[in-house]
């Protein structure tokens, strides 16, 4: 079915408010089958409003409104789409109870301006929200449908899943299966190509690809007359793309790639640790932003100045003076320096130019990975050619978890 | 100038991206002074790109289109902008020899695809991009302006600061002059209540407060007839703000609070290391994302484990297990061990439950600061009393950096 979704709200449009909303909505109706096929923002606004909703129901049979149910005089969504379908507004006594009883239990009266959230269009189907004071509704006339939902993200998503859900359950036609592959090491352009044998030409399952910081994201996706046919379709394509692409696939359930390391490391029992100079704590913090990393790290180490490195970790003061301290040969005697002080399985390290400057014969972005275990060191030399400090941190972090999960896989 | 924002990227519809460009571009352009009127998102379609530019055109003056200027087959806002502008494509030598050494200094040949790249609309203003691979350009046809931006948001805002906001500077009617002030320690319902003698009835300058994650923002803002009358005004507001709200503020200039930290930390010549249980690398790594942190920062501790806190710091076994460790008394240890072994002059550390879980008897959100000087010694307590993990670790480093700022401001 296809669908818009609308946002009202002068807040979107000066900025203040990110349209969460948007997205939370596009995510769900896309796993039911619907097809959302135009987001739109408004003001509060009544002229452009009602313009808008013309807009979307010219192309777009089912459009779903957040925001502008609120007590307040530039609160006009319920108005506006009731005004644009025909129909006169009621009092309904049931949200008017329930917003007596909601303002009692707060211990006070019901403003009366809140008594504008108990009228609701005539022949609606009202959703009755048990998190906030604006029910929400759904209002089908000739064969098009307007839902309203309020603005607040929370308020919103449980009208969505207590009440819009269930209420949509009769548009769907098909059935939908997806699956999000995360993959590292590969562009998206090169990512196309190696795969362009099954995108091209492709209607069921749909491939999309997607760039992210430093890795790129595949999503599989296919629409059937079941479930399980449409899960069957994604498992085929996935084995397909599994024997072009399987190198670069760490993930085939869109966890990101901290959370894979962390979960494999759980698995097998090791522990880690880190010694990092440019990247400054961000990969043990990527490491511990996963609950449950007090279960494979104890200990991590920031040497940022060359001294730290031989104080906390015995870095021979030789190897930093004779090949430099950014280089392949500071970066492993880090990760073994961090292995045998931690008493960790695995130590991954870094030293290098996050950037804006770098030393004289260097460039931002140039930086060494070590790592070392028991049995094995070793190293990977990284050039960004970016001069953006957090990119590179952020980039050479993902290289530090990649090098981690290439060790541990 | 009334604006619309038109994004274009089905990932957007499928909600697998937020739609960030647009909250980013409205708040810039309102700033400036640009009347944002609608936001559109339409998906990877030519058809219906076409369709809501010419709705955005048919409402407003000036486009600004993100995404659609990749490499890919499906990249294709840059011809239907040009197509419905009636404009031929040019071959840009510029952007063609930058392309090359781009991926050069990578060390590869360029991907034949992205040649596409380097062709832009005839008459176009090209705004270059040494933050990736896509160039943004501004067309105007008849008093219509179209300006198309890359997707990714580090590029698209690098392009807004690098070239966009200086070619719209000719729509520009009155002098915008404003400045963001950044406060921390009170809410936004107590900074409003402070400041209302100032907010209420004022129409220039204007005074917004907006909540961020564990601090608030002020904006003031002027628009008078030139820019000296512009700033001069902001500055008067300024000083009122200063001598009602002035012990809250720490920056005058939006800057985050690392980076105030960083910079009084230099100014004063100081050296700041940190011991780190449940932030994890946090801090350390909010210090280090600092161009200039190695004036700053030589070592710093990731403790997570009890045995860590002993072997790392030094921390007694006794002062764990008899106050806890999740204790003002661990805390404060962490901090006067890490400042002895590390020789900085100012240690903090953090001990604490990140969640979602907790050990019996405490919740998710309760951890302690602690931090030392040579001649100082003390500790915060903190209670978020919130399950989440991501939002306990960013806020508690937020608390730490407050810590330090109080102690060196």
């Amino acid at each position: 079915m296809r669908t818009s979704i609308l946002a009202v709200g002068t807040e979107l449009l000066f900025g203040q408010t990110v349209n969460t909303n948007a997205s939370f909505l596009s995510e769900n109706l896309n796993h039911m089958g619907f097809d959302v096929m135009y987001h739109f923002v408004v003001g509060d606004n009544p002229a452009r409003l009602k313009e808008k909703l013309a807009d979307a129901f010219a192309d777009t049979d089912l459009v779903i409104l957040t925001g502008g149910l609120g007590p307040t005089q530039d609160d006009l969504t319920k108005e506006m789409v009731a005004e644009y379908m025909g129909r006169e507004m009621y009092l309904d006594t049931e949200v008017e109870e329930y917003l007596k009883g909601f303002f009692a239990r707060r211990g006070g009266d019901m403003p009366e301006n809140n008594m504008k959230q108990a009228y609701l269009p005539v022949g609606c189907t009202p959703f009755y929200n048990a998190s906030g004071t604006a029910p929400g509704f759904a209002l089908s006339v000739d064969g098009k449908t307007a839902i309203c939902l309020p603005g607040p993200p929370r308020e919103m998503k449980w009208l969505f899943d207590n009440g819009v859900k269930q209420y949509l359950a009769q548009f769907m036609e098909k059935k939908m299966f997806y699956r999000v592959i995360r993959t590292i090491g590969i562009g998206e352009s090169d990512l196309e190509m190696l795969l362009m044998p099954l995108i091209d030409g492709q209607t069921d399952p749909t491939i999309a690809t997607y760039a992210k910081e430093g890795e790129c994201t595949l999503r599989v996706a296919s629409q059937r007359d079941t479930d399980e046919e449409a899960e069957a379709a994604v498992n085929e394509m996935t084995e397909r793309i599994t024997e072009l692409a399987g190198e670069y696939i760490y993930s085939y359930d869109d966890e990101d790639l901290n959370e894979v390391v962390v979960r494999i490391l759980r698995e097998k029992g090791l522990h880690i640790t880190s010694a990092e100079s440019c990247t400054g704590g961000l990969f043990a913090s990527a490491i511990t932003d996963v609950a449950g990393a007090s279960n494979v790290l104890s200990s991590a180490y920031v040497t940022y100045s060359n001294e730290s490195k031989t104080a906390e970790i015995g870095v021979l003061a030789e190897t930093i003076e004779n090949f430099g301290v950014v280089s392949p040969e500071t970066a492993e005697a880090m990760a073994r320096g961090a292995l045998e002080r931690s008493g960790a399985d695995i130590a991954v390290s870094v030293t290098g130019y996050a950037g804006p400057e770098a030393d004289p014969g260097h460039e931002a972005g140039e930086a060494y990975i070590g790592y070392a275990t028991a049995d094995k060191c070793g190293h990977y030399a990284i050039h960004t050619s970016r001069a953006d400090r957090k990119w590179n941190r952020r980039y050479i972090t993902l290289r530090m978890l990649r090098a981690v999960y290439l060790l541990i896989r």
